[in-house]
């Protein structure tokens, strides 16, 4: 391809708001451009790249056994009507109305689409297990879409979905996605720290996201100094800084004085209460009124929940709720703390005291920490007052005891007791055990080997492909501009006459079909530019091999090209005629 | 691939509403499912046929020096109210809100988004001529989607938009774009007939559509006994069947009586007028008036349209008016007969008595037949009467005379004066040139070689993807399934064991892997079904060259297998150790 008659809209500066490094270079190299807020148009430049990257992600799929499939774009609204996400997804799932009055949705996943697919034709067991995917358009009604491509509204995603007899299959088949993911990502070039992740909106449980560590990440991980141990905040473990009540402690606590009511005038906070008492915040427990939102349709009543969405919620003082875990217990959708007016209506008291000795008609939930609590500290559900002596078990008994807490930097690892830290991320590929949300939901059935229907097991997996391509970006790119791995390059090598004219065009055009020849992707700038402006594009758009050549070099016996690699920034002199075969080596040593 | 371990979910029936072979076989053949109405999902099957279509696009535009981008599938409304497409396409443009309030767009074309991607990064007419293209989803919001993928809601289109800096390079590129075409018809064994088309709501002039013949299809061609031409009714002409008048005419009617009125009670029709004054048709003037809706935006006033919406249109009493013709020519969305009592008022004459003798306040517009006629009967503009001895010249002079009758079967080719006859058929491709609509519209100008401003000039290439493989099958198939071209065959070779086992199981996965070693697309149907469904399923499914392995032949000296082709139903007998090679070697002709 000739610069010339290729398309590559390069510019000096990136616009204001692209804030970070992969959104200005992919502005600045002419690979894609903005049409509105959240929504960009791939130039022929970044589709080349993005298209690699398609390929790189269906080889390593097929691989699998997984099979293509392409729904459409715009789906039936009935179709998430009967899955419940109608409901559930609230604003972000983008809905339309055509013009004969029907619901349809643009996009966001295709649970519902593909397992509809899979209803209509699965009738035997030796169907299963069925990896099916898609590399298609979606979309996301983002409010704050940023960071270009990072976040942008209307995205390319590859979601596979997977249908088994059992959980065994499942499990065999998300074994085989974690290795794909893992192959594709180093394929592309990128450090991911496979983490443990809530699996949010999708449902089910057993998930693992895979992330890039970013500045601008919308997730926490918290990883562990000594061992490999990485988690999403949302559902990061520690170790228990907590012992469990031994027999003796049990006693102790049942001999304890009985609860006593002390005043507390005005004292709500537990530091306030902290200073008023002079104890650790660990002697308390927290009581807060939580309401949640979009619990599973008709699951509040079959778990036995006594309000369908208020729950008072116990920890110890001195740690915070972490509501992505209890939102996955609840299996709601989200949850947030009550209203200030709800509190005191299901307290009874203002908003401060609340405890869970004498609470009644709210599901009570525990933190693992709670457990361990024989004289604690409470709200009295009274104004200005608090009790003491309380005991766990003894004085109030909670429905649910779980891990509920916010680990934080300096807990310890939930497998070797390392320090913990933290490190934003974002998450670029997610794999995750659905179960049978979506086929019960939708009632998918195939008849097992005795004859007998039932209701296979569903895995999930998707990859963002736009913030993948900007994540290789943010991973290997220096001030002049991108640095691609050969495996993503729009173009694998460049080639740069000093001046595209007499004998350096002669050499120019055979090196580029001797290239050409050798199934090299190859750009040859024939643009009469100055050579300085070639050199900066170059950079810019960060062709893995450059070859220039120059009048002097080429008039040397033998003639000489300079070959200069983008990654490393090594220049040196080769032969012309050897230029082309030590590229092509070189890209194969590093494909294998 | 194995049978097993695809997904190719085959009906023995097709559902009722399957009222063409392609829609039928695509889905007996597990191709595609419906998700809804004109909403279909691909299988795996037949996403492989897409995307080998997807690859003879690609090739054949890529040769012609075109580049591909990726806009978005969601578009910003603002772009469609800079183009005035807002408003002029109706409800077949598919509008939605997102959650801010903001008006989008689900593209059905993207005549805008490539325009205004153009429009940012367009400075010198040095980077034209520009020819970008995407393979990509689009959408229309079909009242009645039918037929399958043939006419469905959702689509996916290739579509190319060029810019040039002068019509000589609109020229080329659209010459390229024609061959283009044929090639890629051509290459998916397609009988195309190219027709001279109406551009439509596209705008513009100079295009020519890629048909393919079909009972069912949208469109009605008229097409030359003795020459090639082809033209969509909408835009066909004929050789003229009247005399353009005289000299010695155009005195013999000024030397006319003057009109005369005369009474014809309730006389309204010209069948009517005809026994009535026992006269032909040829000899009156039918008077119509017509309402265009969506005039493109300004042009009326500065074209001196008398009415901004209606027009009185003058055609022999024998012929009928080309709305699309008349559309065209008015540069309007579309037109229709005006309402009884508009007709009432702009002449002031009961319905059936309009006549152009007299007429004011209206832009008349009439047809070239109404130019040679010089002692005419029409309407009096009063109830009850009619007009003779009218002059075309004398008595009234229209404002446009045109060609905007509609030619039938058995008028005469413009071309070669041979008899036209028409049949029905369905466009699969579309080019035209759109001149300046979008670029003025959208304001997008280049500096040219002295540094003036000037506007480019744009074409437009459009395929539909979905559609040409229907037709596809529509063309290749027979009462047993699907006969598919080796091009877009989504495998090549099938294999198939008698029974899975033993030495035929040895046989075949040796064949399978010296089939793939040569490159063939090679299915091997590894079920445990009768050979009887086996076959029935491969005459479905329709790969090209189908090997039967069975006991008899293979125990034979040589072994020995049955070849099979889809097209011709040949079968014979080869050696088993040449059944690839042999394959191979047709396979490779058939794509010379």
């Amino acid at each position: 391809m000739k610069f010339s008659q290729f398309f590559i809209p390069t510019l000096r500066e990136a616009p204001g708001d692209a804030a970070v490094a992969s959104h200005a270079l992919m502005l600045r190299a002419g690979m894609m451009r903005r049409l509105s807020n959240g929504l960009f148009a791939y130039l022929p430049l970044g589709l080349r790249s993005l298209r690699k990257l398609e390929r790189i992600i269906r080889e390593e799929m097929d691989a699998t056994g997984a099979l293509e499939v392409k729904p459409t774009v715009i789906v039936p609204g009935e179709l998430w009507k009967e899955s419940g996400r109608w409901d559930t997804m609230g604003e972000a799932l983008l809905r339309v109305k055509n013009r004969l009055g029907g619901d349809f949705v643009v996009s966001p996943t295709a649970e519902e689409a593909v397992t509809s697919l899979v209803r209509d034709d699965l009738s035997s067991y030796r169907q299963l297990p069925l990896n099916l995917y898609q590399i298609n358009t979606k979309y996301r009604d983002e409010v704050r879409p940023r960071y270009g491509v990072m976040r942008g509204r209307e995205f390319i995603m590859k979601d596979a979905y997977s249908f088994h007899v059992d959980e065994a299959s499942l499990n065999g088949t998300y074994q085989d996605m974690g290795r794909a993911y893992r192959r594709i990502f180093r394929r592309c070039g990128l450090s991911v720290i496979p983490v443990r992740a809530d699996s949010g909106a999708m449902g089910g449980s057993g998930s693992e996201e895979f992330m890039v560590e970013s500045e601008i990440g919308d997730n926490t991980l918290v990883l562990c100094k000594a061992c490999d141990y990485a988690a999403n905040v949302e559902k990061a473990a520690c170790k228990p800084d907590f012992a469990p009540l031994s027999a003796a402690a049990k006693e102790a606590a049942a001999a304890l004085p009985p609860v006593s009511r002390i005043d507390t005038p005005d004292v709500k906070s537990i530091a306030e209460l902290c200073g008023f008492l002079k104890m650790d915040a660990g002697k308390f427990i927290k009581t807060l009124i939580y309401r949640a939102s979009n619990i599973e349709c008709g699951d509040a009543e079959a778990r036995g929940f006594m309000s369908p969405e208020f729950f008072a919620v116990l920890i110890r003082g001195d740690l915070e709720v972490n509501e992505a875990k209890l939102a996955a217990l609840v299996r709601a959708g989200e949850v947030c703390l009550a209203d200030d007016a709800d509190v005191v209506r299901l307290t009874g008291a203002p908003v401060g005291f609340a405890g869970p000795v004498g609470l009644s008609g709210l599901t009570i939930i525990a933190d693992e920490t709670v457990s361990a609590m024989s004289d604690a500290v409470t709200g009295a559900l009274a104004g200005d007052a608090h009790y003491r002596n309380v005991a766990f078990g003894r004085d109030f008994t909670p429905d649910i005891v779980a891990d509920i807490r916010t680990v934080v930097a300096g807990d310890r690892c939930p497998l070797c007791g390392g320090e913990l830290y933290e490190k934003k991320g974002n998450e670029l590929g997610h794999i995750f055990k659905l179960g049978y949300k979506y086929t019960k939901a939708m009632k998918v059935s195939f008849l097992d080997e005795d004859g007998k229907a039932r209701t296979p097991i569903m895995g999930c997996y998707g990859i963002g492909l736009d913030r993948t391509l900007a994540a290789v970006i943010e991973e290997h790119h220096d001030e002049a501009g991108i640095v691609w791995p050969v495996s993503l390059a729009p173009f694998e090598a460049l080639i740069v006459p000093v001046k595209y004219g007499g004998a350096a065009k002669d050499a120019a055009d055979r090196l580029y079909t001797e290239l050409a020849g050798l199934g090299v992707d190859t750009l040859l700038d024939d643009r009469s530019e100055r050579a300085g402006v070639k050199f900066n594009d170059a950079d810019l758009i960060g062709i893995p091999f450059r070859i220039v050549l120059g009048e002097k070099n080429l008039a040397a016996a033998p003639p000489l090209v300079e070959l200069k690699r983008r990654d490393s920034g090594d220049v040196r002199l080769v032969e012309l005629s050897r230029a082309a075969a030590l590229i092509d080596e070189e890209i194969n040593r590093r494909q294998v």
